[in-house]
């Protein structure tokens, strides 16, 4: 058994059975020993951005690590920004990153690199593994790091000749760490706020946003009066008919400021205190209003959970959660627009539905119209770099084969990681893909004027404007294998939405919706 | 004058008059400022790696840098791994990398990242620019440094109150530092070398292959009988008719043991000792065969192409440069193969072009058939790092506007920077782009069996293939805006390629070669 083998049999041996790949020639080992573990699926992407971005896509649906396999420290590059999302998202990734065999490298081959400066601009768990012997442990010491809470990237360097050399050990499975429960103290402490009769707010981050933690966070508010947000781009969050429709943080300062004017206190269960995404002239960073104190009831890696049950129990008594009643937007009719897409999609979302949401300004009512549609998860830009969408919707699909991915993807962020349509192609995913082509990276049109720059020029429009020559979607998703279809008015969406979604495989549909602004 | 008008009047009077953009909010003042700097020409990419590969493939053409524009560290994330190539390239390139306003950085936003980890990464200069004050003065130092000899990327962080902020001061520029001539004794030195009558080698590395040094070495080679290679990945190299032809060493290890295999004297001019470019089980890193000892006439900094030219003189004495003679092949006939598409790139390439090679395992022949064609440039991947080809010849385009540029791109590279098409058409760029499309990564295929694989099964197989879906990459070209069409023959190839280069702007030919193995 040689290094490749042990390592991908010790993937598998530690519930890691999905590689999102793209190999080159150091990798050729990992590669041929696929054939050695047929538990292991090997998905590939055509670019790094695609491999990341499923692997955090997936890790946020099974709660458990994929593995990717990235080619060198050029390969690894250019997958750290869906990386960094994935960091964000607290997501647990598994990255095997092939390197030269270790006797080479003071060679200063044309990849070489400093693979380090790249694995720690991530902040993950890092380990290069020296020996064959030693690389099955290695990767369930990655595992187990990977899973500890509340998820975090293991980048595991896997030299060359550590990969082709005999003597090969199965790794020991490392017992993964439990989330840490809050101290009772704590929890009586955040109930002594809860019941003050003061404005309190509660902040649900990473790990809360699920059935378990919104029924317990609606029981405490339904008891007290206590407001509920959610953080403005969680991993996951449950929702629709039958869960309790908590609303997010707004993106922009002006939002958020806005949504916690009222609050005395605010209460932090997994999340940050909220800062602006962005620095703008002559405006604060931190948006906690004057005068309102911020307590934490659980950190990261803590059971946030648990604590809002907890919480529950001391404040709510028998209360019941407010529950979102199923209903639905009507169809709309006429010509696309901001509003109405997002009709169409809350009409017709289908049971169970996984909504990857890189929809952008074209996006903003997308919450509202889909609150009352079937039970649904939505998946979010957590990190701001933006390509994140179709990645993450390959990565999901491959994570809940039975649940029908919904992909909402603005037309800008789409062309960083577009070849991901060929992985949902090949792998024959159930993604519908709602590509929102409004010619524009509109977001920067309304952000040239909030930072004070609205004095712009016909150069600076220039770079912020998608058309001249307009990108054809339907083409660009044919080319890649992706049947799609173009619909400019509310009808036709909703047409081409239905049929998408009731027919198994990927679809794309190209929807020429006007810019917001 | 803001900080950000300060620094791109900066960047114009040092002759950096070219900025490859993708912004965002946090460079909008710089985007606002481009309105009031009208000499600078602002190039919008849709994906930070076409921004970094064609200031890379402007560089390599101007010997100036272009600027890029990249947002935050995750946008410099998508730019690494051409950045990467123009690294080894010795490329000139001075980055401006957007970051956060500084009393902004600490509260974690979403974007926030450890940007010095990167460019760290990248080995080159880097400064974080502190105030708007001074920001003119270090656009200064920074195009200075990439200037500096033998050429470099330059980083510049610009904090958004940086740019934002009044008091911006225009920098004095700084002058250059000229290339370190070689001194006379180690001329000499490698002068008794090269007239010992052993048999020697000079390899010819950066700065050293276009046509001063190409003379110079050949007069060399025609008065000692030393032969003569460049590089296995120029940067930059001149050739055709009227130039000597000088062979690269080869990519394979046991190529370039065949080609120095007699050699007893290995002189390096601006090259480092040949290794392999991958480690393979049991074969040799180092390729300078046993018993023959290297010597350096110019080291990375020095002026190669001056001390090339002392040692003719002391050499050659009155012996002439063996130069090639005008030839090309015939126009071939029948179904594409790996072989006869290079004939059609041989008869028709154009007087003065300028060819971004990534045709990868397709474009074996090319230096063949292309020998005796009008004189031209290539450029060839001098990092490794795949999905340089399409930006490399975005940037070489806009540098040499008069002069034809004729992209030959393989399949899977392609994928990587395939939006590289759109910023062709929006700047009607005169590039021709031959897209070799054989389904594979086939170079892959041929590493699996030299790395000892040989035995993968079909998993592996699936991992190196590009079928199923096709790509098509006619309806992606289409898609950007970039006419396309497809060749399955030679003639048709033919024909296609002529009437693209006669047409001015972008064009793309999808030419259906069988993939070498």
């Amino acid at each position: 058994m040689n290094g490749a083998q042990a390592l991908l049999r010790s993937l598998v041996d530690g519930g890691v059975d999905v590689c999102f790949a793209n190999p080159g020639t150091s990798e050729m080992h990992f590669v041929a020993a696929l054939d050695d573990v047929p538990e292991m699926r090997a998905v590939l992407s055509l670019f790094e951005g695609t491999v990341t971005g499923a692997a955090d896509g997936y890790g946020r649906m099974a709660d458990r690590p994929a593995a990717t396999l990235l080619h060198l420290g050029p390969g690894m590059a250019n997958g750290l920004a869906n990386l960094h999302n994935a960091r964000r998202a607290h997501t647990p990734v598994v990255n095997v990153i092939g390197d030269h065999a270790r006797y080479h490298k003071g060679f200063d081959a044309p990849l070489e690199s400093d693979i380090d400066a790249l694995t720690g601009w991530l902040h993950g768990w890092s380990r290069t593994s020296k020996a064959s012997a030693e690389v099955g442990a290695d990767a369930a010491a990655a595992i187990a790091a990977a899973m500890q809470p509340p998820g975090q990237l293991a980048n595991l360097v896997l030299p060359a000749d550590v990969s082709w050399a005999d003597g090969g050990v199965v790794g020991e499975q490392v017992e993964p760490v439990a989330a840490q429960p809050v101290e009772d103290g704590r929890v009586a402490e955040i109930a002594k706020i809860v019941r003050s009769g003061e404005p309190v707010v509660l902040l649900l981050g990473h790990g809360t946003t699920r059935e378990q933690g919104l029924v317990a966070a609606s029981r405490i508010a339904a008891a007290t009066g206590v407001k509920l947000f959610a953080e403005t781009f969680p991993a996951r969050i449950e929702r629709g008919a039958g869960l309790p429709a908590i609303e997010r943080l707004g993106y922009l300062a002006e939002q958020v400021q806005w949504q916690l004017s009222d609050a005395k206190h605010l209460v932090l269960v997994g999340a940050k205190s909220p800062v602006s995404f962005f620095a703008y002239p002559g405006k604060a960073s931190e948006l906690v209003p004057d005068g309102c104190q911020v307590h934490v009831l659980s950190v990261l890696g803590e059971d946030g959970t648990g604590a809002l049950e907890n919480l529950a129990d001391l404040v709510a008594g028998d209360a019941r959660p407010v529950l979102q009643e199923a209903s639905r937007p009507g169809l709309p009719s006429g010509a696309l627009t901001p509003q109405n897409w997002t009709e169409v999609i809350g009409a017709l979302l289908p049971e169970g539905a996984i909504v990857s949401d890189e929809a952008n300004t074209s996006g903003l009512m997308i919450p509202m119209t889909t609150v009352g549609a079937p039970r649904h998860d939505v998946l979010t830009l957590t990190g701001g770099a933006i390509g994140q969408g179709l990645p993450v919707a390959v990565g999901a699909a491959v994570a809940a084969p039975d649940r029908p991915v919904v992909c909402l993807q603005a037309d800008g962020s789409a062309m960083y990681t577009a070849s991901a349509l060929w992985t949902m192609a090949r792998e024959g995913l159930d993604v519908t893909t709602v590509l929102l082509n409004n010619h524009a990276y509109a977001i920067l049109r309304m952000e040239l004027s909030r930072v004070g720059a609205e004095a712009a020029g016909p150069k600076a429009q220039q770079l912020l404007d998608l058309s001249g020559p307009d990108l054809d979607f339907v083409s660009m998703s044919n080319g890649m294998g992706v049947p799609a279809t173009r619909a400019t008015t509310a009808e036709e969406l909703a047409d081409q939405f239905a049929k998408a979604l009731a027919e198994p495989g990927p679809h794309l549909i190209e929807a020429m919706v006007p810019p917001l602004l």
